[in-house]
């Protein structure tokens, strides 16, 4: 007998009647003989709104109580979804996180998913009933609530999807699937039918917002077949494998963008060792993630230049830090919060010479400045000036023959 | 050291501002050196907000899930205060119904609660620390979640404060206290300084919406001095006692009304034991709560005609239940829904002639026609057509000395 674990995302469960649609889609499942565990999102705009009420209490609210309220949203739509399941004539129960339960660790609003109990579960499915498990939540050894970062859902289903061994996860989300770049912004955008995970992870961790990233490495370790689909067409959707089962016929699969880094300077910096630790160490220790570095090759003087970049949200931050710590030496610091970056990705891309001009000199036929560069076995980022984002994907897209 | 529940209901927290405010009012006993246990109601209109969610989708919501569904908007409550205690400098923490845990027993929507641990609670309030805890809820023996009844945010608070042993159980509202009547249709009602448990059991169960009256009960029960008064302003509120402290000036201390009773009357009964239990039998089966009965004596014919009063929402379920039972014999049946209860009450009626003789007086000078009557040792109520609710209660009111 099949079993599965679909995911339904926000925009997929925004209203009463997206929910007695996600009730028959799970419904015809159930019919047609398969096992069926639904992780579920908190209602589209519910979270941000708790996050909001929680911000005009406090700009630095208490992370266990967050964790509390956050998870109120996935819970609701777990409960409305259960009743929806039970008015078809489905056997089904919502399982909460401290039902379950789902043990986390780490901090809160933070957490990682390490274990989950199955016996009682298991039992349930076998006697055919539907299980609903809110997305995004677990309980900590010491019994308090958490949560496992914002997109958690995707990494409650993946988890899921291990433990209960399933034979597929579905992330049914308000798209057809995962697209050569983002179809909102580029017109010629086209579906992909399949995909590696690791191209599915650079993808999502280079700005492609269908699944998050995290979730799909523990797809990728665990080899658990992944397939994202809309809650609102009919159409195959996008299925991720390993990367052996699949067929390159093009280098690069997609074209990804995000506007959330930025980018640092660090002018006149001393040219030797352990200078770059003394930069990055108290950024590490404060949770700050540097992405891309460049130094640039010294000349006699044995001083240098250290360009890196960082997320926007962490600009004030890390400025505040280079600044206050002693035993960073720099002449002078320059920031810019107005880029983006651009990712090419593609698993067929370490065997095709070529690509990495091929991007340069696409890019500056249009005259875009490339301020920082970043290369993978995958894929291949530029930072650029953010009002050259959408000219630089169109111009990509087409290079690489995606339209 | 003093330990006080203090006990917030929906309108007190009804927005951002508001829970604030109730973190400055809890502060403030903190500050003062009291231990305090806050029970807090979900933020006025969540709880309707979710219920017609549920109603969207089955008029007949399967009852554990809506308890899940219900149960969240106290939760969100719970951490937005403890929040707010926090940024306060407060020592505080939200315990939910499964954490504690509050023990429950009987069926979801309409549980009873039995036991509360309060090991860990009482550690963390020997600390110095707020502990939040949501009202309305708790958990069964099989781990499932459980409401107690629309306005249970009372009934947790007098739970608590009878297993905590705490000194008062002070009952947080948007009025002022407990009035003679409603302020908000008669402005000449008064605030009342002190009632007994029995008066303000009558009262609540009358119509008086300050107060859940399962939760006077329990109080009463068990001698738990409450105190009904208002968030938004500094006054006094109405404290309730055990009877035996109080001194009764006043015959009759206030006057309640309700508009949510049906009356039905069966005309043509058979006048022979077991009739009565005929009818009855099948309604208390199905849970309708049937109120004041009436029986005319029987003359020769052996016939008579019996009207009793139901809740108006049980009205077309006991029609129907009265019209299929072949066991229920009667001639013809006539109903009215557009009627309105009004009660007096008070403790010291018993002792005092005339009270019943005065009410009828004053109703008949007003042309008012009574439909039903029912007494007992501290109150009178009348059922009386719905349109003379507001001059029936303006008469009594003036008769009985209290405006």
């Amino acid at each position: 007998m099949a079993k599965k674990v679909l995911k339904f995302g926000g925009t997929s469960v925004g209203t009463i009647e997206r929910i007695l649609h996600v009730a028959k889609i799970i419904k015809k499942e159930h019919d047609s003989g398969t096992q069926v565990i639904a992780i579920v999102s908190a209602m589209s705009g519910k979270t941000n709104e708790l996050l909001k009420q929680s911000k005009s209490i406090s700009a630095n609210f208490n992370k266990r109580e967050l964790d509390v309220l956050l998870s109120s949203g996935e819970q609701v739509t777990s409960a409305l979804l259960a009743g929806a399941l039970i008015e078809f004539g489905v056997n089904s129960k919502s399982w909460l996180n401290w039902q379950i339960p789902i043990l986390t660790e780490g901090e809160h609003s933070n957490s990682r998913i390490i274990n989950i109990n199955i016996k009682e579960i298991n039992k349930f499915l076998s006697e055919k009933g539907v299980v609903i498990i809110p997305g995004f939540q677990g309980i900590s050894k010491t019994g308090d609530v958490t949560t496992i970062g914002r997109g958690g859902s995707d990494a409650t289903a993946v988890a899921v999807a291990k433990i209960f061994d399933t034979d597929t996860c579905e992330i049914y989300t308000d798209v057809d699937g995962v697209f050569s770049t983002d179809p909102k912004k580029i017109p010629v955008a086209k579906k992909i039918d399949k995909i590696s995970y690791e191209e599915m992870l650079e993808l999502s961790s280079l700005g492609a917002k269908v699944m998050q990233s995290s979730a799909v490495q523990t797809a990728m370790m665990y080899n658990i077949p992944l397939e994202v689909k809309s809650t609102f067409t009919d159409r195959e959707g996008t299925k991720i494998f390993d990367q052996e089962n699949l067929d390159y016929t093009k280098s690069v699969t997609g074209v990804a963008y995000s506007k959330d880094d930025a980018k640092i300077t660090l002018m006149g910096v001393q040219d030797k060792p352990g200078v770059a630790a003394n930069i990055f160490e108290p950024l590490s220790k404060n949770q700050i993630n540097v992405d891309m570095v460049i130094q640039n090759i010294s000349s006699d003087q044995k001083i240098t230049d250290i360009t890196f970049t960082i997320k926007r949200d962490d600009l004030i931050k890390t400025i505040e830090i280079l600044k206050n710590n002693k035993d960073i030496k720099y002449e002078s610091m320059s920031n810019n919060n107005k880029v983006s970056k651009i990712s090419i990705v593609g698993a067929g891309m370490v065997s095709t010479p070529g690509i990495t001009y091929k991007m340069f000199r696409s890019l500056a036929e249009e005259k875009i400045n490339i301020l920082a560069i970043s290369t993978s076995e995958i894929k291949l980022s530029v930072i650029i000036h953010e009002d050259d984002t959408l000219k630089a994907i169109k111009k990509l897209h087409t290079a690489f023959d995606l339209d």
